[in-house]
């Protein structure tokens, strides 16, 4: 590969940036900053970056990958801008968390050139964010779930698999709907209900104290509530309907609960944490 | 000291025999076993108590401290029984994560010598439980809440705030309620609500794929989730009124955001996640 664009060189734009350094993966590694966005000029000394540009018109020609790895409001946007200017022998991914909605607006904005957009997903992040908390193993052992579609083509698929294997990740090929379906339930859910129990947490008129008291527990609970606000504004509204539904679940399960502590239902109180308990353990014991 | 006795030696009750006989804190530490409960000689054998016991009758006369370290539940019970044995040279307390209940029951059991319990609750612990996870620095620099009431004296409360300081503990005086209420939203509601949403896991007919690509943040969420469910039944019906009511406001917490989500707010949906996040991020950078 000549070169690799990269849209958004966040915590995970940064990472790929890094690993794809190590690896000489290709000639050119070049971020592409928002007027307004981080100044990525720390990164091109750092050495992550080999050139930083506001100008991506100039750059899109020339690139083999583009990776979209903005928040994924910005995702749209963007594919729209690249779109007149996209050769082809340059494939398009992202890095997005929901993928039913970028997937959709490929084919809206890149029209007869939809082919050449297959989405993924790297199931690697942390509640931390911005290029400064990049690291090259970031992929390392780490789900990436490629969503193709009814256009992709097969040496395209392959394509994309690829670079993310060699960036350290297990790749699953999955239906876009499946993907969201699944990560609304296991990945925005938790996020939405610590950012809610935050909030409930600041509307308590002894909120200062309630936080000093608060221990290991919560701790671990809160920790994806320091996430950006931004990126989990963008997922809420591009995973809209799952996550509606998944809420909706949520408050069925927390009435149910509420009533078995209510009604003094000691024994199926018993058997509602056993049945949680015993899943999380099987699950993992950390 | 002579002798401390404790009732229902699991991490609390274990760490706190370990780091006594490290301190050399008294002369003999003795637990007492449930008929169908852990067989403790392991940990008379490893040197965590001096002597285990199940005829906690011959044992309540000389002890200088009795630590009730067994589920809420079992507190009452134990408060019962060991009231007619009880001389006035014994101090009691207990580790609860649930005050005014225990408090009312040592009231009720205790009678005349209601004076000699003062509650206790050290914020420590972790998803891990039972005697064999008991480790001697547990308590250092860890919150320990003493729950005195109108009958104490102020010589016990000091005995009993300088044995936890002894242990490594930072000591503070707290009205029950006032514990109660703090303790429902910053730990038993979250442990709730990590239970709640690996239940709605376990009721998806997908179940075993969701958990599959379940991630870093679920795993720091749903941790709490893998606690003892025993002691989190005991508590839901220790402190009810509290759980309750923190229940419903989180209830109208998920709803307010549902609509924000329905209604593509999203500036409020940004600001909602941005107060949260800023909460969480000043809270602790960890």
């Amino acid at each position: 590969m000549n070169k690799i664009l990269i849209f958004g060189v966040g915590l995970i734009g940064g990472s790929i940036a890094l690993k794809a350094k190590d690896l000489r993966l290709c000639k050119e590694i070049v971020g592409i900053s928002r007027s307004n966005g981080t100044d990525l000029s720390p990164f091109v000394k750092s050495g992550m970056l080999d050139r930083a540009s506001s100008n991506y018109q100039s750059e899109i020609q020339s690139a083999d990958l583009i990776v979209l790895a903005t928040p994924v409001a910005q995702i749209e946007i963007t594919l729209e801008k690249i779109y007149p200017l996209l050769t082809a022998n340059t494939l398009i991914t992202d890095v997005g968390s929901t993928k039913t909605n970028i997937n959709q607006a490929a084919k809206v904005f890149l029209k007869e050139k939809y082919s050449q957009f297959i989405g993924s997903h790297p199931i690697a992040g942390s509640e931390k964010h911005g290029p400064q908390s990049a690291m090259a193993d970031l992929f390392e052992n780490k789900n990436i779930i490629i969503t193709p579609h009814t256009q992709s083509k097969k040496e395209d698929i392959n394509k994309i698999e690829n670079f993310w294997k060699k960036l350290g990740g297990i790749t699953s090929i999955m239906d876009a709907n499946l993907h969201d379906e699944i990560f609304s339930t296991v990945s925005h859910l938790p996020h939405l209900l610590a950012f809610s129990l935050v909030n409930l947490i600041n509307d308590k008129n002894n909120k200062e104290t309630m936080l000093e008291y608060a221990a290991s527990g919560f701790r671990d609970f809160s920790r994806i509530a320091g996430s950006s606000a931004e990126m989990w504004r963008d997922i809420c509204l591009a995973n809209k309907d799952a996550i509606l539904t998944d809420l909706e679940l949520y408050k069925k399960e927390i009435e149910a609960l509420s009533n078995l502590i209510k009604n003094n239902h000691h024994e199926d109180l018993l058997n509602y944490f056993l049945k949680a308990s015993k899943t999380r353990q099987n699950w993992s014991k950390d």
